[in-house]
């Protein structure tokens, strides 16, 4: 994992926190690849930076869009939905999505 | 690690991205405690969320606050500009700080 190569601000940031249950760690982490390879198919996608840590099953996984509405749009995709709701009954504990506008940014590549 | 309990948005998140360099991780660690319960004590902040890949060395540190001005004020302490010095010429590798406003958001606790 490399920090994502965005353009200058203003874009978007869906910030996707969650703690992970137990087990069955192929399945979900083939789900998270595939999931990851189709939103880089969409209209607007800039890029996605992603952490886990492992003996916490805690992760963030941050992806960036040119709009808003091309999140949106990404939520409706089919496979996308079903991903849904397989995170929902069997992969995840407590999570949270945050649609943040990033206003501007600086560091060093 | 758990999700942080921030409050109806909107409110603000500094998204850190990070690739460390190599070495001297016991110092890296008590810098990073250090800082996380410094930025604790200050106005508007609302928690924090951390995540890191180690065999990549690759980290993401979200804050929330609750106005844009709380980060900048943030960034100017005295003990953080002395980190953040610390961090451009010892920890990090390229970093990217991202200041996003959290617009909307949805989760299970």
């Amino acid at each position: 994992m490399s920090i994502a190569a965005t353009p200058k601000p203003p874009y978007y940031a869906a910030i996707f926190s969650s703690v992970r249950t137990e087990g069955d760690d192929d399945a979900y982490g083939a789900m998270g690849e595939a999931m990851a390879g189709l939103a880089m198919q969409q209209p607007g996608f800039l890029g996605f930076e992603f952490s886990a840590d492992t003996p916490e099953r805690f992760s963030l996984f941050i992806s960036y869009w040119k709009k808003d509405s091309d999140i949106k749009r990404w939520k409706q995709i089919g496979e996308h939905l079903e991903a849904q709701r397989n995170g929902k009954e069997r992969w995840y504990g407590a999570y949270r999505i945050r649609i943040a506008k990033v206003e501007r940014d600086y560091g060093r590549d």
